[in-house]
């Protein structure tokens, strides 16, 4: 984020879709912050698809795509163009010959490689499909920065990042698709779109939108339903309380009680130095509301992530981590020292192969470039997740679009219009609008992860359909399978791989059918 | 047009949809020129949709709705709002108890009075309907000026021009409408969109882009193919050429000779004064292309209107305007004297009631505020029309992109994007795209209309239908009815209000079903 002024700067915190380590803001109200990891870091568990490992034909190669500004305008400055990265494997395509399939994944917040190199599910299906995999950058994002890739320039006031939207972004997907083909003589080739979290969004979006580019798409994790009053500001807390009570009453009672207690101990004097101790903090200022903001992005970032595998995000965890989380604190061991057990529990999450020496409370470091979602969360995706009640894991708090509001304000300079989205792309009424509108999307939620109280539960259509985890975490699907998944992950993966097979014949028989 | 200085200044021409009268531009080449009609003048058939005389309970209430300027976008400029006009008629609704639908005119290209005015369908069939009539100005036209409803700053330049696009005004549709439901307590109220021309273009986009907004959309003589090369460039011409040849060989030969034989006249000496004795022109300059500009726009306005019963425009017409302007070129009469034959032809379009003492050529006048129109022509409305072959009643014309990137850099400074509304909206491919995707679109087309090449002349789907007339002319199912309708024309309309009939049924099923 060193290129970023604004936002290394913004003290206020906001509520930010799959980022959600909690803080003190400066207007005294627990609200989420950033940074915080999305899917999976760079270190993924496959060394096989990092671009140095795997030379020219290795997992994909790097292009850059001339991109307008503004394509829904057309004032001087509009016409500005950039260039968007795109990723491109071309390894397993059967060739315009055959009008084989184009993947792509359509990126959300962050540095596309981090995407491609983490949605093993589109490498290991491509080869059953013969599919060309795309995947492109999202503006703003990586080494997509429009005013001539300067990050400076393009971060510095609204003015600049006021071209960063998802009606932009999908627009850019659509002029980048259509050019690909032409160049790939592909034009007859069916396309599907694949996304997860903002990115499984922006895919259900876009084949709402452009369904004469994207014949379906795979719509993982997407908290469509997420905006205005469509969804309970609860349910983003209420899933996370579930998530740890399912474990252990025990585990939810500590963590529960445990912002009480560190508020008390902050008080007191001498306090801060035990709590710094207890959590092995590094030696930089502190205060119980930092401290509080650092367990609450473990526990958030832990129940989006309770994969049944090891994985390796931002930093690594075990398979089933809440579970683990909660052994932590369950530990005979500790008796009655709270904070040892919230230690032992953070651990986990920071620190799960050891060699930490201590935690710094602002690391605001942003190593996936996500730093634009501040922006996003500014001023159209405006999701509410910040209720907690009485019986909450957190402290209770009710949502109030006024702290948005405020902080935007304070941040930016910049007012949020919280009914854009189910404006622009629905979301009130979802089934009865896309009963008989719309086909061929699959949603797919665990319901372990607390966005999925956001997302499309149930099948709307024949084509529409949901697929719902009961034990499934953020995206589980589009992760990498491994030997140890369970039956209900190969099955959803099975699943989705029918119904996108289903799409394709289809669509080639009609195809075959309108050009006879 | 006073207000509007780049428009009035303008000597450059452009193809105009639905405004097509022809002229030499500044770069020797005969390409269509504005102004025109486009639907109907507010000289209607109907004085009783006069808003004057029909006081309170009259056709309609004139309201104002604060619209923001920039609806994908988030620079300090884009916060920028206007007043929007619309049009509200709630004599037939049902009210929001009984959910009684609304039916909205989704404005197109001038002053939404005249449009509202001169769609008596809508007017007709709503009491049928219990339905609330809304009419929504498009941006830029009308009353609904941005930039304070100054039209001088708002038509200064490309920077403030620049918020003049499709895909805005299709977002301010739909943020106006959710809003009136919410004031109307009418959340539930099935929303129909209608439109003619580029507004019946507006509406079937409304319906595929905004579908939680709008249940269905009768969308008439849109030609939503006619972009890009998904239709002939010759297709426009070829059916003019056809409309006039259908009713004599010899009407199609007189002028389709015409046009060399008045450059031959212009370059003899005292030949101008021969030319504007024969046409009655008056006395301000002219050359042998302004009147030939002069007569194709009698031409092709002719066709594209050509009603069985008759109408008023911006001038009046008989009924079977084509067949009484070939009549008096066949007039037996008037022997060799092509001249007197084809200003016969062209009296009945410039003066069919009399009363005109000598024709303007140089008339520029813009009494529905169509202006706009030029700025949509020179950046996404890139319709080609412009071919003629050699069989054409116009001279042989290839249609030249850069004619328009020509005339564009000079008249506005910017460059015109022919590929983005096949980008944003679709088109190619249209049967393979819909078959399977969206529902509830009628199309109708009449063939004598020459915009009738750029339709949906084939039903899609079985919700997605085409409403072919062969002896139609442009959106003349919307007019008022009128006793020497002929049944072919009662049978259309008849048509497309069972059909809106069964989807508000079915919406009512649904709503019942998931409600329950």
């Amino acid at each position: 984020m060193s290129t970023a002024r604004p936002l290394s700067n913004i003290l206020f915190c906001l509520s930010l879709i799959f980022h959600c380590s909690l803080a003190v803001s400066p207007f005294g109200k627990i609200v989420p912050r950033f940074p915080s990891p999305l899917i999976h870091p760079e270190s993924s568990q496959r060394p096989s698809i990092s671009n140095d490992q795997s030379g020219s034909s290795g997992p994909y190669e790097t292009r850059y795509f001339t991109q307008v500004l503004d394509h829904f305008g057309f004032r001087p400055e509009s016409y500005q163009t950039f260039q968007q990265r795109y990723l491109i494997n071309s390894t397993f395509w059967g060739g315009p010959h055959r009008n084989a399939p184009i993947f792509v994944y359509t990126g959300n917040e962050g540095n596309i490689e981090w995407f491609a190199q983490n949605t093993g599910f589109m490498f290991e299906t491509a080869p059953r499909f013969n599919a060309l995999l795309v995947f492109i950058e999202h503006r703003f994002y990586g080494k997509s920065i429009p005013f001539g890739g300067n990050k400076e320039v393009a971060y510095s006031n609204s003015s600049t990042l006021g071209y960063l939207s998802s009606t932009q972004a999908l627009a850019d997907y659509a002029t980048l698709i259509i050019d690909l083909k032409k160049n790939w003589t592909a034009e007859d080739s069916p396309v599907m779109v694949f996304g997860g979290s903002y990115g499984g969004m922006l895919a259900a979006w876009f084949r709402l939108k452009y369904p004469h580019i994207a014949i379906g798409a795979l719509s993982s994790s997407s908290p469509i339903l997420n905006f205005d009053n469509i969804t309970s500001p609860y349910s983003f807390n209420d899933i996370i309380t579930r998530d740890f009570r399912s474990e252990s009453e025990n585990c939810y009672k500590v963590i529960k009680q445990s912002w009480q207690k560190i508020e008390n101990m902050a008080k007191r004097q001498g306090g801060l130095e035990i709590l710094r101790k207890s959590f092995r903090l590094c030696k930089n200022s502190m205060d119980a509301g930092y401290l509080q903001g650092w367990l609450q992005t473990a526990l958030v970032y832990t129940a989006m992530t309770d994969y049944p595998t090891p994985s390796n995000f931002l930093n690594p965890l075990p398979a089933y981590p809440v579970k683990q989380m909660c052994k932590a604190i369950d530990d005979p061991g500790k008796r009655d020292d709270d904070f040892a057990k919230l230690y032992g529990a953070a651990n986990i999450y920071y620190n799960y192969t050891g060699g930490v020496s201590c935690f710094d409370l602002m690391d605001n470091s942003d190593p996936h470039d996500l730093g634009g979602w501040q922006w996003q969360a500014c001023t159209e995706m405006v999701l509410p997740t910040e209720g907690s009640r009485e019986t909450s894991i957190f402290p209770a708090q009710k949502y109030d679009f006024n702290d948005r509001v405020t902080s935007c304000a304070y941040g930016f300079g910049v007012v949020p219009r919280p009914t854009w989205i189910p404006t622009e792309f629905g979301g009130h009424d979802i089934k009865r609008t896309l009963r008989r509108f719309g086909s061929n999307i699959i949603f797919f939620n665990g319901l372990r992860d607390p966005w999925s109280g956001g997302g499309v539960l149930k099948s709307i259509s024949k084509s529409i359909v949901a697929i719902v985890a009961e034990k499934g975490a953020h995206h589980v699907d589009l992760r990498y399978s491994t030997g140890e998944d369970p039956e209900w992950l190969k099955d959803v993966r099975k699943k989705e791989i029918n119904i996108i097979s289903s799409w394709i014949s289809q669509y080639y028989r009609d195809l075959a059918e309108l050009s006879s």
